[in-house]
């Protein structure tokens, strides 16, 4: 590399440095917010899972719910039950399509928010994890304002993270951070199976 | 709920089930993936990480590059090293626009894929996660053609994510999952700080 190009490599980047600590000083609010993870992409669940282990790895508290999933043995939960810190609770009925019984998932999901409305109240707990919440709001299991509602009045500090396909728009305007993550591809649909370690 | 309701409820959810089972009926083909997790939305790297809490919670091993960060400390960083089964690597240059020098970072870049490629011959590794490698492709920091080599030579079995913004047609045409996550609305822009146990 020329002298030259290096001088202008400096230079483009002393911009974009003024440009993001510029950004950082715009951004002085200090408070947990709402992220929301949508979409029909691969990486929604496991972002809300390293994010959980980001907090715990700064001895934060977590709590993790997850919805719809739990019948099967999950990578990530083996891990994060045996870590200090997580309180862990699985709706554990499986997909709709699976149990194909509208009440029963309906009772298992009342019952899984309760434990959430436990969480959405401690101001110990740092990160809420709700994960596949989206699939429980979009089949109205549960009643959207309150659960909108115990959301809205957690601790100051605490930060939430939902996650699943097809959030709605209150959802987008409940959120401090919406994420939509689009499938451009995925191995699934060329006839690749899904498999233990990466899938779940 | 009316009976009635209920047994359309019921209908409804397998004829989703067939479709469902249908679809794992034709991906039979055992093997590793490239996946790409790319956009301007949040989620990524974190994904990422997720994902390989979930290798290890099946006892795999799991390596792990993250290019361009490593000059601070970092949540998931602090649990992953701790984790039996993974090996860690830290390019710990900072961001370009911190180092503000191409040819150190280049240097940096070149050491760290050096690693990547012990990784990426091990067929003990199931799951390589090349964080942030976007940006080193992009800088031209790294030969383009040696990486996607390395990566196409790698053991049947292995799985890589590759994370960061701005992912080019070559890694779309290289990946068998490939996820863009949009930024629908970003906290940050809003005027909240970034903070620690969520972002970093």
């Amino acid at each position: 590399m020329t002298d030259d190009k290096a001088e202008r490599h400096k230079s483009r980047m002393q911009q974009r440095k003024a440009l993001v600590d510029a950004g950082i000083a715009r951004a002085t609010e200090v408070r947990g917010v709402v992220i929301v993870l949508t979409g029909d992409g691969k990486g929604k669940s496991s972002s809300a899972f390293g994010t959980a282990v980001r907090a715990l790895g700064h001895g934060y508290k977590v709590g993790i719910v997850q919805f719809i999933k739990g019948t099967w043995e999950c990578g990530e939960r083996n891990i994060l039950q045996t870590l200090p810190g997580v309180e862990y609770h699985v709706m554990g009925t499986g997909f709709t399509w699976e149990t194909q019984d509208a009440e029963k998932d309906k009772a298992a999901a009342e019952a899984c928010w309760t434990e959430s409305e436990h969480l959405l109240r401690d101001p110990e707990i740092k990160l809420v994890v709700l994960d596949e919440l989206t699939y429980i709001l979009n089949y109205k299991y549960l009643d959207k304002d309150r659960v909108l509602d115990a959301i809205r009045r957690r601790p100051r500090d605490q930060t939430v993270i939902i996650t699943g396909r097809g959030a709605k728009k209150y959802l987008e305007d409940l959120a401090d951070t919406f994420s939509e993550v689009k499938a451009i591809k995925h191995a699934f649909q060329s006839g690749v199976a899904a498999q233990k370690g990466i899938e779940w």
